[in-house]
């Protein structure tokens, strides 16, 4: 049984860990930290956790958690992750960082972006971003996974083989994402209050979000030159799920058919990740509580455009549930352990 | 491995059988029929059930069935299942019913409430209500189980042990239900379209409700007297969950300390029912995609009322997870088996 | 034109004020109060009140507004009204309380369920229970109303015509109420934060919820002897409205027509309360952004249990349109002016 | 007192003609037709719309309606409303079409788009494109007008200042669209069920969406060359309510101040039509049940790209509030004539 511990586990992506992992049959999860409720029962906080033998919430102290687990998840807002992680990779311990802290390999841009400095380049270089579309093999030899943020999971995998393959012109790219309420936390603002994102939809974070350099790091690297993306997040009234509709201009080939071959190709082993048949597309709505991407296609030839449709759980998919698959890479463990439970719909 | 059939699987009830069976460890679906839908992949229907060795629908050819499996759940409209049950149970069959046709024992009041004759008294007769918590050991030993209705199912919980140990005057109950829309199946009525149940809420059916003569029934049979109550459904825009709030006039103690000791005295083993310590309530969203009823309890001393709420998802607890409860306790299974997933939340 | 001011126009209920006011063809808003937003414009609360000449956010500065207004709508938290609205009365004003302070004429029931003593009793004398289907005489020559709570409102107008004519029997009556979220006001509680609140139905306050005593006291008005009554409110995932099912036992006759008539006899010339016919039931949906309040009636013969369903919009008939009703009554306004435009559907 | 006349009052959008034409002062309806519930009460249909004086559903008899009205609205399902709008036409009437049989200038663009020949080429001459920001003159002297599409509406003023004004390029416009449910009307079909669109979100229509060819029509008029867009459309679990993300690539200059510069310009003077300052973004939920357009403007100088944020009611400004408006213009009614009520928030 592997000990594993989850670092900041009061928030909803904690909550998942926790839902997950107490189904998982190769780990035990010996600790689970919080500041602010150290003491509580986790189900204090969150009632449908019914674990029986699920630890009480304790502060973060570092050395007594060396002691009590093989493996950390980190479910720490950006830059308290930082310190955290770093003590615990040299200490020899496996970490999967659910934080923005280490997924850009450029510390100048994260400091950019996150107003930060980032302390621990050496730390940095280990990382591995922790999409297993992209980066399996390199996930399977990581101490430490910088798990991707919610919305650069959706737009990447919708994004990839289109870039890969050139199908697109890298400088023409439109990302235009819609979200559940649950990917802003929990939440204590009126404007993520019940009556005012009820019957609501809006914009926000427009040009300035921080997602944007995480989904141009791996665009670029991807398409072996600098690819700057329009990226437009959206507050959609409803708990769980990200769509990303993404749109980039055809490149050679004009057709359909073409496009769902190379995607085929590219996911069509994915435990995960399904390109839905021509002429079908994603719903949120289908992969809630789940693992699943699912991906949907169309080119409007009138305008020589791809257009890739992706729809994931925002929590699990873009958050717990991918830590949880890259955990099972590292471990080697059945990739799908846990994470095989179909949606719950309605 | 026991081979289960599903008859009526296009319906939603149909759909959590299917998601709730397919991780059963101990059952092989080995068909799934629908008229109207016959030929088609389940996944045509609920593009959320992609397990993959998943039957194709078929039609509900009975002879055809019997050499297909071992148990049966029907999930038909009532009326429709009262001849397919009849003719699995007499082919020696075992038969878990989700329709209304075998839970009134009397099939004069069946009748009465539900415009068609029953014609099948012998059967009937054979019938078990399948509330767990009321007749485990019927249960474990039935042939054919009338599995409860929705309502019935948190109403009966909540009053069970008030009525048993006469706390509560039993010409006093009042049941204030309220649903999220999947109770009423998947609609193509306008009324049950988005715009006409969003940000609406209302009663329906006051006084003639069907579940009424099933909930005196269980009442009566506990009280050893005939039971009257005033039952009200309301629809809730949500997609799951039944929270019932119930009061009765207290007939002898009136504190909510001896009333506590009555409920955990009744469920402190159940697997499923869980009596929440003084002062906490339930919420629907606690028990979502579960088999968990949750009991809230209070006591208006200034009226000598007691106040017992319980949550209940309506297609799990109150159908599909309740009749792959009975099927386990029937077959001997592990009680909580393919039921044991926390509430997806938020 | 009548020169109103509005002390809290920060919260809900002083943006209905702003809404419905800002329409009025006889008063103009001279003054709105917000202490935390002072000096900025109600649009930067507020985007959708456009009003031109709308006045920005001041502090409630007494003498000040004292000048400025005629009239004042009181929208202030209970307790931090008592004082102000006793300075404006004493200085010849007319004030309309949307707080509770007012409401319950008894001080040490005040003090018993708000925790906080009453320091003006001779002007909680002068205040006159604004609901104008009971009161409307009264309404017209008062000086202070004290506007009626959202629950209260729903309840009263429910059981009034059958506590006067003593269709039920006092002793026992459920009143089991579900309110929309904003009920509670402008949150920035986790607890009311869209994912906690969405897809999820809970009961809460049971047995101790503060508009108790304020039901009790007109109940017991109207019947000529003490009421009390088990009220129990809920929380329903959308914006606006209450719906209230009340269940009292007929004490005389047991029919649905006579019960009607009485309704009908009670409320015929209502110009927002409206009697359902016989089979007809409300819904919250019908009367949003209205001051209507919709009657259905229902006999449950074999339990002789009256049931009546009444559904509001709890910002407008339970809170803002009221107390605009309250004043086009107190000012010889035509009744509904400002108050006539029909629901929005869906 | 204009008579007005409206054909196809069943549907949301007939039924918010009859809210808001019963509020305006210069009109009275003078019938309201509907095959299905021909001799049926409009509250029977739509309990919210209490006018008193309101005319029964009657059958579109062409002969006897002439007599009736002065101007009709209809509000018919697309060809079957282009006879009957020839008819009145024809017959001296004014129209204004809420259908889209009369928006397409060119007969076989229809009928590519809606499999149905146009049938009176002579009469869709006549008709005037009815959106007032692009068109107002000529809506003044019209007698029939096009009343434009939900999804054109909010798309066409997001684009049309910077399409004149040659701020971006016409080959590469990206048209992201997201309506609430009453988009698709009042529905009966599963996939409009409540349960099928709550917490979900997809896309639809991908590439195919009839709104398509009436957006590139104006765009290519104000453009003075052919224009062809991406627009896709999403469902929003949601009532009322489009936000149109619109990206073009900026062609001259790059930055926001001088496009907001030109936004002003073009709106500044509109009553509906607002440019929020920099900074802002509109909401659905700020417009709801108004005639008001909001847009909000962002430029990504890092890819030199525009984004256009607009939002309006579908049912108002994206139907029936639009064609009151037009029919405001044609009187020489004052514009905003039963137009000017805020928006219902929260």
């Amino acid at each position: 049984m592997l000990r594993v511990g989850i670092c900041g586990g009061s928030g909803y992506a904690g909550a998942e860990l926790l839902r997950i992992l107490s189904a998982h049959p190769e780990v035990r999860i010996t600790t689970v930290t919080s500041e602010k409720s150290a003491g509580k029962k986790v189900t204090d906080l969150f009632p449908h956790l019914r674990y029986g033998s699920m630890p009480a919430y304790e502060p973060l102290d570092r050395e007594k958690l060396l002691t009590k687990a093989d493996l950390f998840f980190m479910a720490l807002p950006h830059a308290a992750s930082q310190v955290a992680v770093d003590y615990f990779v040299s200490h020899g311990k496996k970490v999967i960082d659910l934080s923005a802290d280490y997924r850009l390999r450029d510390a100048k841009t994260y400091e950019e972006w996150y107003k930060v400095p980032h302390l621990f380049p050496a730390t940095l270089k280990k990382a591995v971003y922790g999409l297993p579309e992209l980066y399996r093999k390199k996930i399977a030899k990581a101490s430490l996974i910088a798990n991707p943020g919610c919305y650069p999971t959706g737009a990447l995998i919708g994004l990839f083989p289109a870039i890969r393959h050139k199908l697109v012109r890298a400088d023409s790219l439109v990302i235009d994402s819609k979200s559940g309420a649950s990917g802003a936390g929990r939440q204590s603002e009126v404007s993520f209050s019940y009556c005012e994102v009820n019957e609501g939809f809006k914009a926000y974070s427009i040009v300035s979000h921080r997602h944007t350099p995480e989904i141009e790091q791996e665009l670029s690297s991807a398409a072996g030159k600098a690819v700057k993306v329009n990226f437009t997040p959206h507050l959609v009234p409803l708990d769980r799920g990200i769509l990303t509709t993404i749109y980039g201009r055809l490149a050679k080939i004009n057709d359909l058919k073409s496009v769902y071959e190379v995607y085929k190709a590219a996911y069509g082993k994915e435990p995960f990740t399904t390109v839905l048949e021509i002429g079908k597309f994603p719903n949120v709505k289908n992969v809630r509580g789940t693992n699943f991407c699912e991906i949907g296609l169309a080119v409007n030839e009138r305008t020589r455009t791809l257009i890739v449709v992706t729809a994931i759980d925002n929590l699990v998919k873009g958050a717990a549930g991918q830590a949880v698959h890259n955990m099972n890479i590292m471990m080697g463990f059945g990739e799908t352990t846990a994470l095989d439970a179909f949606a719950l719909f309605p």
